[in-house]
Formats: C-alpha cells, sequence, structure tokens
C-alpha cells in the first residue's frame, strides 16, 4: 500500500464570490492533484451564498480527503463592506473545516509569498510561475484565486507544520 | 388549534464569544418566550468556537422553530480583529438559519434603539427597561446580550416582514 502514508494537502484562498482551491501531495517533489474555485452569484442570497460554500467545500473534503488545510489570513483592504463579506465567507470555510476534522493553519499574504519565492514582495506573476515551476505544470492554472491556493497548499507543506 | 398560527420570531445578537437570543411570539402583544446566550471560550480553538456556534444555534432552533429571525449588522469598532471574529462568527450564524431555512432580517444598531425607544440614542439601560415593559418581565435580563437579542426580535415584528 505505497500510498497509504501520502499526505494530501489542502490550500484554500478565502473569499464570497471566488474560493480558490488547490490540493497537492509529497512524493519526492510537491505533486499537483486537482485545483480550482468555489463560486457564488452576486444576485444570490447572502446566506444561500454561506450554504454553497460549506456544501462544495464539504464536497471537495469528501472527494479529496486532505489532511491538512492552509488557509489565508484575511489582509484589510481599504473596502471594509468587502473585508466582512469575506470575513463572513471565511467563517464558514473555518467551521466546514472544523466539522469535517481537518487540522487549519493560517498563513498571511506575506508569508506565503515569501515561502513560494523567499522573497516577501513577489508578484503575482511571479507567484504563479513558481506555482507553475514547482508543481510541474503545462501552464500557470488559469484562475488567481486557484493558483493562490496552491501557493498555500505549498506554504502549508513547506512549513511543515502537518 | 389557536396556536398554529401563531409565529414565533426569533432575535440574534452576534458574536464570538457571546451570541445573544431570543424568541417572542405575538398575541393580543408581543409575547416573551425564552431568552439566553450561546457561549464559546476564548481558549477553546477557533474553529470548535464556530462549530459549538453552528450545533448550538440548530439545537434552539429544532426547539423553538422560529418562523423568522432578526440579526443585527456588525457595526465596525476600533478594533478590527475583534470586527473580523464577530465578522466569522456571524458568517456562521447566517449560514445555520440558512440551513435550518429560517428567512433572516437585518437591522442596524440605529434602527433597533430607534424601533424599541423611537429614540436611536437610547442607553442600554433605557433599551432594557423598555424589553422590560413591553414584554410584561419581572425583571429585565441579566445579560446585555440577551436583552439585545429580544430588542433586535421586537424590531423584526414592528418591521412587520415577516
Amino acid at each position: 500500500m505505497p500510498n497509504s502514508k501520502k499526505k494530501i494537502i489542502m490550500g484554500i484562498d478565502p473569499g464570497l464570490a471566488t474560493i480558490g482551491y488547490g490540493f497537492i501531495t509529497l512524493e519526492k517533489n510537491p505533486q499537483f492533484i486537482a485545483c480550482g474555485c468555489i463560486e457564488t452569484k452576486a444576485k444570490t442570497d447572502f446566506n444561500k451564498r454561506l450554504n454553497i460554500i460549506n456544501k462544495e467545500l464539504t464536497q471537495l473534503i469528501k472527494k479529496y480527503k486532505p489532511n491538512i488545510c492552509g488557509v489565508e489570513q484575511l489582509f484589510f483592504c481599504k473596502n471594509v463592506k468587502t473585508a466582512m463579506n469575506v470575513g463572513h465567507a471565511r467563517g464558514v470555510i473555518i467551521m466546514t473545516l472544523g466539522q469535517n476534522k481537518i487540522p487549519i493553519r493560517e498563513f498571511t499574504p506575506l508569508q506565503i509569498k515569501q515561502s513560494i519565492t523567499s522573497y516577501g514582495r513577489a508578484t503575482k506573476k511571479q507567484v504563479e510561475e513558481m506555482i507553475k515551476l514547482t508543481l510541474n505544470l503545462k501552464q500557470a492554472p488559469k484562475r488567481d484565486d486557484a493558483s493562490d491556493a496552491l501557493a498555500i497548499a505549498l506554504t502549508t507543506l513547506y512549513s511543515k507544520k502537518y
């Protein structure tokens, strides 16, 4: 059973409209498993959007069975309303991980960039390129949020806190 | 079946450490049913605190079967970290109400005070006294958060949006 001890590491880039997710594992090198986005539409009721996040995240956890999940900490942008909406969504994300007994690690955007590029002020493009190289992808994920989620998963892997 | 059409109105004062709740109904006058607080301890893991809120709120909904729930909107205090923690908890509260198909009404602190006392700048003490008088209670609820939750339930009742 060569795969029985292989750890699955998830990363989540929290949001309300778009929640990026990524799954990786470690063989000799970090290996890509999957990435994508959960999406909720602005015209959908707020409570339904939060329930969509809960349900779809639960489905992903059941499908990929992560052993741990890294979640980006919120930074406080100028738009307080947006930050607060993301806070609501992030609460649902954290709760859903807890419901499914997935241990959580939290990282700031700076910690993630430093972990991926050894350079805190890297551009989004540089982070994307590093993700592509590290995970040996033919091309970077189409969506920023999915790419960010893989960066968070890699940061969790590198942190060895799993 | 005299009670079959009696609406049960819930109010929630959101928080992370203390979540106030109150249930009322309308006969000739507004009637008190129950009030209290869900509490989570600071030393408990954040994701467990959010799960306690989800579980205990679900139990209250199953017990009292509200037809609608008023939830206070967050105002943005100086402590951004506190506001964001409450935002996470409020997201779980809104999601839990949605899971249980309870329609939600949201009110600002000012709307609640104006609704209860016809005077937006009322003190906490004045609001408490109005709650006590309106619901014909022998004494005001011991906990501010429970009293505030009853004020939110009454605001929901007065708004006729149920």
